[in-house]
C-alpha cells in the first residue's frame, strides 16, 4: 500500500479523489487536509462518507505531512498553492496539482490569461502536463504533475488524432462546450444557486475563458505549429459531466466517418479510458459521469467536408479526480487502471 | 373579438398557444381540436387549465369548423396536415401551420431532408415564412403562414444583421445549439423519459438535422448567395428554452463588440421582441422561457476576428406558439404585441 | 388605475408580485423599492423583464413614497419591517405585508417560535390574516393585511372543511409537506446551491418549523378549540410549487371519498381559486405552479377510517404573490380574480 | 470466485446489480439474461459499461443456465417469474428474487393487493424475506430469498426499534414517503417522461399502494400484534433515492431525541449499513444515493410526545440491488459488506 495526502480535500475535486481512493486497492489515504474544516471529521462535512471515510481533517502542516508522505495531491486556491507546492517540491516530494499554475510552458501565457503574477516560475521546467494519453512517459518519473483542466482534457483528446495526423486545417477550429455546475466548485454564490441555475442554460467566458490557452498549447504541440481556437463553454443544469462539440475542416475530401473512426481506434488502441464510439453512436454525459472514461464520436459532414467531433467526460472524473488517480497510478508504477475500472453512473 | 380554432391542440405547442390565447384580450378560442382526445374536456388532459379553459375537445370536422371560423392554427403530424390544410385553404380559410411542409420555397429541399413526398406542392407559392421580423408585410395578407422551426428562429434572427449587411464571410459558419426536452413534443418515448434525460446532455441530428436547410434557405435569402452551415443541436435537461451559439468570421478587422451592438440595435430598432443585450451581457434561457422574446448578444473575438453570437428563445414561445400568435396579430390587423407582452418566467 | 408601491421588490416574492402586476389591467406599479439595488433598473437585476418593466429601483424614502401611494406591498426582512410598516400605518396607508409579524393574534406565539422580540405589537389588533377564503370581509376594509405563509395557505385550505364541519378528531393530525427551493428566497447560501440541492431531498425544521403555530392558530379558530399538529416540511429539487399531505382520523365511519368530495365542493363553491379534484384525481405541482390556484384532493382510507388530503399550490403564487394580489383586488374593490385568471405553467 | 447469473438484467435494478458486481472482488457474472435484448452486448444497451462489461446478453435457457450456475438473481415481470423461478428451485438452485410474489407469508395478502392469482404458493414456505438486518440467519441457508421492496426497506428499518421495543402505540402510525423516478423502472410511459415529471411532485397509490401490506406484515411481526399503517408515496423529480417520514405516538412521555438515538445505536450496533444520525442531523438523499446505506434520524416532538423518524436509502441500492448483493454475500458465506463499502455519490 502506498500512502497519500490530499490537500484541499473538501472541495468537490478533493472529495471525488477521496471517493475514488477509498475503493483503490493499493493506495491508502494518510491525511486529508483542509483549512476550512480542520479538526472535524471528513464524514461530518460529507455525510455520504459515513463509515467509509471518517478520518479527521488536519491543518496544513508541511513538516508533519512530509514526514509521513512522499506523494501529495493538491487542489488548492492559487495563493495556497504558491505557499505550499514549492515547499513540498523542495523537500523532494512528488505532487499532483490541480491548479492552472503548472500547466503552461510559458509563464507569460499564465499571466496574460489569469491576470496575476505567477510567482512559481522556477518550477515550470519541472512540471509535466498530466494527460497520460499524451505524456505517460514523462508523468512516470515526474516530481510535479499539473493535472489538466476539465475542458482541455475533453477537447484535446477528442481532436488530437485529427491534428497530429495533419488531416485538418489548423484555422477555423471551433470548440463549443457545456459543463455541469460542479465545475464551478463548492461555493455559496448566487449565480450557482439552485433557483438561478435550474431550468437555465447560458454561455460564459465567451472569447476569454482561461482554458483556451491550455487547449491551444497542447494542440499546437501536436500540430507542430501555432493553433488558435474559438472555445465557448456553457453552464448546464446538471451536477457533473461535460461535452465538447468541435468543428474542423478536413483537408482531404475523400474521408468519411468510417475512415476517421478507424483512425481514432488505431490512434487510441492502447488507451483504456478512451472509448471511440462506432459511427452512428454519439456520446452522452450519463455514459461517462462518475467514471474516468472519455467517449468520442467523430462525424464527417460530407456536404461541407468538415469533421464534427463530440466528446464527453465527467468534469470531476477524467476531467479532474479520475485523471489525478490515473497519473498517480503511473507515478507509483501501478497498473494504470487500478481503482478506475468502474462504469459511469448512468442513473 | 376574433374567433380562432386550434387543430392539434393537445401537443405541447397547441397547449402553449391556448395558454397564450386565454390571456389574449382580442382573440377568442372557438374550437380546440384533437383526434386523440375528442370528447373530453381540455382541462382533463391539462389540469393546469381547470377553471380557465374547460372547453370540450372536438373531432376534426372541416365543414363544421369552417362554418364557425375564418382562421386556423394547425399543429398536426405531416399526414394529418396533408389531409386538412389543403381543404381549409380551398375553402378560403387562413392558416398558420406548424409543420415543416410550407417552410421551403423548393419542394425538393423538403423531400431531401424529410425523406418523404411533399404532396401539397401546389400550396407552396401561397405560403409565407412566418418570421415577422423578416416577412411582416407578406404575413399581413397571407392565407397560409408557415410558422418557422424553433432552431431556425433562434439562429436566423441572431445572425441576420451580420449576413444581410455583408459583414461576414459566408463560409465557415457554425451554429451550435441546445434545446429543452419539450422540443421533442409530448410522447411516450424511452429516450425522453426522465431517467434517461435528467443529468444528461447529448447531441443529435449531427450533420443532418432537418432545421439545417431551413436556416440555410433564409440566410441565403439575406445574403443574396447560397450559404451552407454546420448546425448541431443538443438535448439538455430542461423543459423549455433553447440557445444558439454561432461563429462567423468578420471581413473587417476593425470591428469590435460595441460596433456590432450598435449595428444590431439599429437593425432591430423597431422589433419589440428582439432584445439586443449590451456588450458584456449574455443571454440566459431563464430570461426568455415562457415569453416571446429573443435575447441576442454579439461578441467579437479580436484575437481571431470572429463574431460569436449567442441567442436564446423559448422553443415553445418565440420558437412556436408565441410566434404563431405574433403572426396571428399581424394577420388580424391587431397591435403585434397584443397578448404577448409578458416577461419570461425566470423562476 | 390604482397605483401601488412594492417594498422589497427584488426578492423572489417581490419579483413575482411584479410579474403578476405587469399583466394586471387595473393596477399600476408606481415604485419598486429595494435597498440592495436602488438606482439600477429592475430589468438589469431580472433581465426577463426587459422591455416589460424597466423602471428604476428606488431607495426607501417613506415620505416621498407616501405622497404618491396609498397602498403598499411589503416583502422585507423583519428589521426593515419594524422600521417601515409602523411608519406607513401611522400615515394612514394600507399595507399588505409578507413577514410573519402580523400573522399571529398573540405576540407571545411569535416570540416563542421566532425567538426574537416582536416590537410592533400595537399593530396586531389592526392586522387581518390575509387568507381571502376565510377572511374576505375583514380584508376588504383592512389597513394591514398579513399575507399568510406558503405552507399555512396550502395546509389550512386543504383541511378547513373537515375541521370546521367537525368531521375529524382534532388529535393525531399530521401534515407532511414538500416545497421547491424558491421558498428559501434569493440568497447565496451553500445549502441552496445547485450541486447541494439537485438530485436531493431532505426534511428541515422537524418538530419546530415556524409555520406550525400559524397553521395551528387558524385550525384552532376553525375548530373552536385548540389544535396541535405535526408539521414536517421537506426541500425538493424544483424551483416553485409545494404539496401538503395531511392525515386526519374521521369520526364517522360511514363517509367515503365521494361524500367528502361533495362536502368540499359545497364548502368552496364560491371560491374561484380552490379547485376540488374529483375522486381518483390527485394534485400535481405542475398544475398549479405559476398560478394562484390551490388543487385539493380528499381521499378516505376505509380500512383505517382516515382522510388523506393532498393539496398543491405555487409557493410564490397562492402561497405569496398571487395571494397578495388577490387581497389587493379585494381591498381595492376590484373583481377578486382580476389579473389572476391565468393557468399554471405545466411546462 | 463465485459465479452468478442475472435474469432480467436490463432493467434499472438489473443494471445496478451488474454495476455493483463488476466491482465485487469475489463474485463473477456468468450470464446476463434478458428477453428484450438477447444477442446484443450489454454495453450496447448501457454504453456506460463499455470496456467494463461487454458480455453478450443471452436468452433465458433454464437448462443451460443451470448447468453453469448455482445461484441466480431474478428481476423479472410476474409472469416470467412464474415460469422461471419454480423451475430453478426445482433444480435445487438458489434464487434471490425481486418480485413481490415471495415477500408475503400469506398468499391471500398478495392476491388482495396485487389483484392477480399467485400461482407459486407452494414456494412460499421456502421463501425468506431478504432483509438482512431482521432475517440474516434465515437468509444464510435459504434457497429462495424475496428481496424486499424499496419503500418497505426504508420504512421498516427506520421504525423497527420503536416497534419491537414497544415504545410506541401501534395505531396512528403514518408513513409518508417520496421516491425518485427510477423506482418506476425503465419504460416508455408518458407519465414518466421528462417534461411531465421534471419540476413536478405528486402522490400516487394513495390508500392502496402495494408496499403497504409488506410494511404491515413486517411491523406486525416485530410488534407481535397486527399493525395497520397509512402509507403515502410521492414521486419526486430525481433519478434515484427515497425518503420516509414516519410519525408514531410514544407511550412514555419521558423520552427525548437523545434517548431514542441511543436506543437506535444500540439496536443497530452490529449493522454496518445502518447509519443512525446524531440528534440534530437529518438524512438527505444525496448521502445515500449510489450506496447500500440507510440513514436514520429519530426526533421526539416533546409538545406532542410523538416520534418523527426520517430515513433515506437509494431505492436502487439498499432498496433493491445493494440489498440483493448483501443477501448474496450472506448466502455465499462472504463478509457481508464485500463490494458494498462505497460511499454514496453526493454529486
Amino acid at each position: 500500500m502506498f500512502g497519500i495526502a490530499i490537500l484541499g480535500a473538501t472541495g468537490y475535486v478533493g472529495t471525488e479523489i477521496i471517493r475514488i481512493l477509498t475503493q483503490h486497492p493499493q493506495v491508502n489515504i494518510v491525511a486529508v487536509v483542509s483549512r476550512s474544516f480542520a479538526g472535524r471529521n471528513f464524514s461530518d462535512i460529507y455525510p455520504n462518507f459515513g463509515k467509509v471515510m471518517d478520518m479527521e481533517i488536519s491543518e496544513i502542516n508541511i513538516d508533519a505531512l512530509c514526514e509521513e508522505n512522499d506523494i501529495f495531491i493538491t487542489a488548492l486556491p492559487h495563493e495556497a498553492s504558491n505557499e505550499i507546492i514549492p515547499a513540498l517540491v523542495n523537500k523532494g516530494k512528488r505532487v499532483i496539482d490541480h491548479s492552472a499554475a503548472f500547466r503552461f510552458k510559458d509563464k507569460a501565457t499564465y499571466e496574460t490569461w489569469y491576470k496575476s503574477a505567477h510567482g512559481m516560475e522556477d518550477l515550470l521546467e519541472l512540471a509535466v502536463y498530466g494527460l497520460p494519453e499524451l505524456y505517460r512517459n514523462k508523468i512516470r518519473n515526474s516530481q510535479l504533475v499539473a493535472n489538466p483542466g476539465c475542458y482541455p482534457t475533453c477537447a484535446i483528446l477528442s481532436i488530437a488524432p485529427l491534428i497530429s495526423r495533419k488531416l485538418v486545417y489548423n484555422t477555423n477550429i471551433i470548440i463549443d462546450a457545456a459543463s455541469g455546475v460542479s465545475g464551478a466548485g463548492r461555493k455559496s454564490d448566487l449565480a450557482y444557486s439552485f433557483c438561478e441555475t435550474h431550468e437555465n442554460f447560458k454561455a460564459y467566458g465567451v472569447t476569454n475563458h482561461r482554458h483556451t490557452p491550455e487547449i491551444e498549447q497542447e494542440l499546437s504541440n501536436l500540430a507542430g505549429e501555432e493553433i488558435f481556437i474559438s472555445f465557448t463553454p456553457h453552464l448546464m443544469p446538471i451536477k457533473r459531466g461535460m461535452m465538447c462539440t468541435s468543428y474542423l475542416n478536413l483537408k482531404d475530401s475523400g474521408l468519411n466517418s468510417e475512415n476517421l473512426y478507424e483512425l481514432y481506434c488505431e490512434y487510441y488502441k492502447d488507451e483504456f479510458f478512451v472509448r471511440v464510439l462506432k459511427p452512428g453512436t454519439l456520446p452522452e454525459v450519463k455514459n461517462v459521469a462518475g467514471s474516468n472514461f472519455i467517449d468520442i464520436s467523430v462525424n464527417v459532414d460530407k456536404r461541407l467536408n468538415r469533421a464534427i467531433v463530440l466528446s464527453a467526460i465527467d468534469n470531476l472524473g477524467k476531467g479532474a479526480a479520475g485523471q489525478a488517480v490515473q497519473c498517480l497510478n503511473i507515478m507509483l508504477g501501478l497498473e494504470e487502471t487500478t481503482g478506475l475500472k468502474h462504469p459511469a453512473f448512468y442513473l
